[in-house]
């Protein structure tokens, strides 16, 4: 097995050849002038059993294309077969249709991979589970769930899992085993032509003397948390925590958030935002996938 | 026949519309904080034959995904037919191996392009035409170059047609032809590893009262056509203007054009730069095609 490092890896190639012990070749790349995207791979790889390591963060339109690049440019120097580890696979929130006619991005996304030679696709939380069938190939997927809750333990001392909405439920139960802790979950809303939301706390009840640790997949402007934070606060929360595992913090996500009284922002390096952030090595836990 | 007016059209879409008598429906499109483009068709499309029109030109990534995220979203809404006018095709330039082990690009684009449902690609005065052939279905290729010629007329007097490379060669005769006028081309050395050119003379003659042409099919950074002008220039030319097809111009490359003393500058709205330029409408040109 030999590792290749893409353009976008957060590290985690090299992480995965020293864990693995396997050869790390770095894909060459720049940028021209114009804006487009070159890519080589600097060695012959006939018959080998490649693994790709390529995360799509932003800026992700850029990212996803030299992944595609790199795919075909795997195949053409005779990989026998390429797995292709996508610790954040972009357009994942748009997994079905809210409205007629509406794209299913994460399907072209997947569909792309696939028919350009992508064999397993590995990669961390997705946005939802059953949306990786679209790749109509093997998927593995990483849970970094316990690896989050190691990282709360160090913090909180008398946690309560909230998700903000009814999505994070299945999230927010998740992380309450592995912290042995109550957990509950927010009602949101969204109107799908202006995007607003709405975040109500539904029956829940008193959170005085609680560590309240938000969960979620991904934080993106931070507005729906910053919602959940008003609520957590509301009802007694000692302190308000963020748990998620891709942070995009786009926007002034990271001062908002802050902003909002939220002591530690944790997350996983499948995405590196600019600020600094408590961010959880999550390799270790891919290579056991490979 | 239905035209499907993608996310970057130049307003070729409205105007195939229009010249065609058929029925325009345009995509609606947002982009999401975090930099992910969300695309939607607004009507059903069952059984319809659709003229998509997307052109790549920069931001290309952006450009490429939303052309990808559109075409499976047309097959979803039951479109029976895609048919993709791609006035200009980003990646084109790196079509084939110059190192071993480098990515051809133009390759991957139009190989996803195929994958995702396109059978028939609509294209104006591509790099290589032979680089088409990777699209594996049918493909028309639209000669922008009459156009550009009867606009060339209207600004020289004594034309001399001047390809700055050897590429260029087919494109300056085929000017040259349509003004009814000499031409000739230089000799450019690109270094594979640093990108430097170098342009050189050749065996050119006196140039002394001729309107020198230059021709290319894409201006980026006017690298070479400054070099093209000081040849042009050092051998007596009475003016130096330039003709291309897709004027990207960019990292400045106007200014550079206008300060080497280039006197106009033409092109084809298959790309549309912000610089105030001379460009022609290639609508009516595509609207034979379809």
């Amino acid at each position: 097995m030999i590792i290749v490092g893409g353009t976008a890896t957060n590290g985690i190639d090299e992480r995965l050849s020293k864990l693995l012990g396997a050869r790390l070749i770095k894909v060459e790349h720049k940028v021209f002038p114009d804006g487009e995207s070159y890519v080589r791979i600097p060695s012959s790889l006939s018959g080998e059993e490649v693994v790709l390591v390529q995360t799509t963060q932003p800026p992700q339109d850029k990212n996803l294309m030299e992944l595609f690049l790199m795919v075909e440019a795997l195949r053409d120097v005779g990989a026998s077969r390429v797995t292709a580890v996508v610790p954040y696979i972009a357009y994942s929130r748009q997994d079905r249709r809210f409205l007629d006619g509406e794209a299913i991005s994460i399907k072209t996304v997947l569909n792309v991979m696939r028919s350009l030679g992508v064999s397993t696709l590995v990669t961390v939380e997705p946005h939802h589970q059953e949306s990786l069938d679209y790749f109509g190939g093997e998927v593995r997927v990483v849970d970094p769930i316990p690896s989050l809750a190691k990282e709360v333990r160090r913090f909180v001392k008398n946690p309560f899992v909230l998700g903000p909405d009814r999505g994070a439920m299945g999230r927010a139960e998740r992380l309450a085993k592995e912290l042995g802790c109550r957990y509950s979950f927010l009602e949101k809303e969204r109107d799908r032509h202006t995007g607003e939301i709405r975040v109500r706390a539904g029956n829940l009840g008193s959170l005085k003397g609680y560590d309240v640790v938000l969960v979620d997949d991904i934080i993106s402007t931070g507005g729906t948390l910053v919602e959940a934070t008003k609520i957590a606060q509301s009802l007694g929360a000692e302190t308000v925590s963020a748990a998620a595992v891709h942070l995009l913090l786009v926007n002034g996500a990271y001062n908002r958030l802050r902003e909002a009284g939220i002591k530690e922002i944790v997350g996983v390096n499948t995405v590196v935002p600019r600020e600094k952030v408590n961010l959880v090595d999550i390799s270790d836990q891919i290579a056991v996938k490979l």
